[in-house]
């Protein structure tokens, strides 16, 4: 099956690597003549607003995927005229903008941070005397990795807050006093059927997911469940999707979900009997969904800005390597690291060797 | 790294698929225009006897390897003058010629079928008369997957066993009573440490390779391993290599080995901590090798001639599917399965629904 995709980054490369064995074979459609998944696959390298460009490629494809969320929606509205496009999308358009994300939790009886539009500095001053302080000031679109946020701390943060991100529909976000992050990661099939991965239990540094590790058995996973499967349904969701939440004494509070694989599935590759890549690439082809149980106990860590040396990664048992074939740049993620162990203790001593050695290669 | 491989099959692709996450970036040197390796790498499209190609391949490589062992090893040598060739060629040269291979087994004092030359049919005759009956005779090179032998069964068929064969260099081998066949696929690093992979347990179909069960903790595998370990010193070998071996009422017996990665250790990619794949890998390029302990019960059922529909398979519950991208023929290896499960029987159940399924769709 030829599949396209709308993306060339690492999440397009490693769906492209989980699907070459299943005789799935991508077409990515990337700007970026420089984009790590082109090697994986055929490159279609021009931009998004190409009207030659989405010829060929409707064209070319028999369904449609994405990989990040900031695709062009109308260029996935001419696409899906033309042939299947997943996750639909009305997914993609609800994830591209915190507040009518958030306003479909709302709607779903989904529990989220208080939240209030702001689109001038007088909106923001009522925001914040309304949700109160500390409070996260965000744009609305294109914001990822901790980018396109501002933390507003006292009142007098408000000038620099709205002149940081002023000018763009924003939203103020109320905190929340979470005691752990986490994520699911779940599939949805063209039949509807539904499997859901063993909670990710998240750390983030600098606003960028630095470890996961998996948590099966843990007593919030049919609360995850429960919340991500209304989602799914809502939204008749075909493809992977994940779900972030802030876990608040035991209550969990949805942040945001992207609609697609996500960093904090990535563990998926050597730790659950089936990728969260292969069972994306299985949805969307109308194929029966994999078993997502954990292969021992996984967790992963985030390789970024520099790698370090290839050997000395290797010679920690335990460890799986995935370099992304990106070039080395402050806060970019360039690889990740699976760790599968067989205890707890054991999958804290192989992170701690990684970070640990990372540091010394910095 | 820059890694080149001579041949483009699917043990090239696996191994490029492999590399990619290892930042082992694979040049394929492979006549055939349609090679399924292709997809994973960069190819050189070009006859093995063409200097250009030649050139242009050395140049740009750092290493070198190949995945099939009928490579003509005096381009390998000429690739060897220019940067390092792993295996060794001295390997492959052995590997090539039946009769060699029995003599630097016979060297090390690794048994073996009893054996004799044969360059005549008068040759013939006389080795029949003192290896007995019945007997195989086989080309000394160029044989795979059963092609090139001929059994013999009683005098009578000494002619038409000549008529078959005759003409190129052969070797008669006395049959060995074997109660089962293994093999053990052991790696060597540059630096002369050396794994070993849990025997594999196979079972042929018409002189192809048909199922893999792991037999981790099997009582023959110190012997094995001890056998496998000589080789691999005396070869001063880098890379995976994978020795066949008959089991006769407990004594191992060597048939063959394959300077390669190799068909009975396909399982090694979702049934071991690291795949023989990756270990190859590792070894040519330098880097510690991984642990070869199993995941599960792993076993591989090899898809030949036809493949079964993508979504049936899927539908097995602990089944890994590996299409090769090659047109479906009859008596071709197209693909492979891995079943991993979590006890003896569970896999011996898969095994038989993977087969059930095969014949269905046959």
């Amino acid at each position: 099956m030829k599949l396209g995709i709308l993306g060339g980054g690492q999440l397009g490369r490693m769906l492209g690597m989980e699907g070459l064995p299943l005789a799935i074979d991508p077409l990515f459609w990337e700007p970026e003549a420089t984009a790590c998944a082109q090697l994986v696959g055929e490159h279609l390298c021009a931009a998004y607003d190409d009207p030659a460009a989405l010829a060929q490629f409707a064209q070319q494809v028999e369904v449609c995927t994405y990989e990040f969320e900031n695709v062009p929606s109308p260029v996935l509205g001419a696409i899906a005229a033309q042939v299947p496009v997943y996750p639909p999308l009305a997914a993609l358009e609800v994830s591209q903008d915190r507040l009518t994300e958030k306003q479909l939790f709302a709607r779903l009886g989904i529990p989220t941070a208080p939240y209030a539009a702001v689109d001038s500095e007088a909106a923001l001053r009522d925001a914040v005397a309304s949700l109160g302080l500390p409070a996260i000031l965000k744009t609305r679109r294109f914001g990822y990795d901790g980018k396109g946020q501002y933390v507003i701390r006292s009142e007098g943060d408000i000038p620099a807050a709205w002149q940081a991100l002023g000018g763009v529909p924003l939203i103020l976000e109320g905190f929340v006093n979470f005691v752990r992050e986490v994520s699911i990661v779940a599939a949805r099939g063209r039949d509807g059927s539904t499997v859901f991965y063993p909670l990710s239990e998240n750390v983030h540094r600098d606003g960028i997911l630095f470890t996961t590790r998996a948590r099966p058995g843990d007593s919030q996973q049919p609360q995850a469940e429960a919340i991500a499967g209304k989602l799914l349904a809502a939204l008749e969701y075909v493809g992977v999707l994940c779900l972030e939440l802030f876990d608040v004494n035991g209550t969990l509070v949805a942040n945001e979900f992207a609609p697609r694989v996500h960093n904090s599935g990535h563990w998926t590759i050597e730790g659950a009997e089936t990728s969260q890549f292969e069972n994306h690439l299985r949805a969307v082809a109308g194929l029966p969904l994999g078993s997502t149980a954990c292969v021992g106990f996984p967790a992963l860590v985030n390789l970024v800005g520099t790698l370090p040396p290839l050997a000395s990664l290797l010679a920690i048992p335990q460890v799986h390597v995935h370099f992304y074939g990106k070039s080395e740049k402050p806060a970019r993620k360039v690889g990740h690291v699976t760790v599968r162990t067989h205890s707890e203790s054991e999958r804290e001593q192989r992170i701690a060797q990684v970070i640990e050695l990372m540091q010394e290669s910095r």
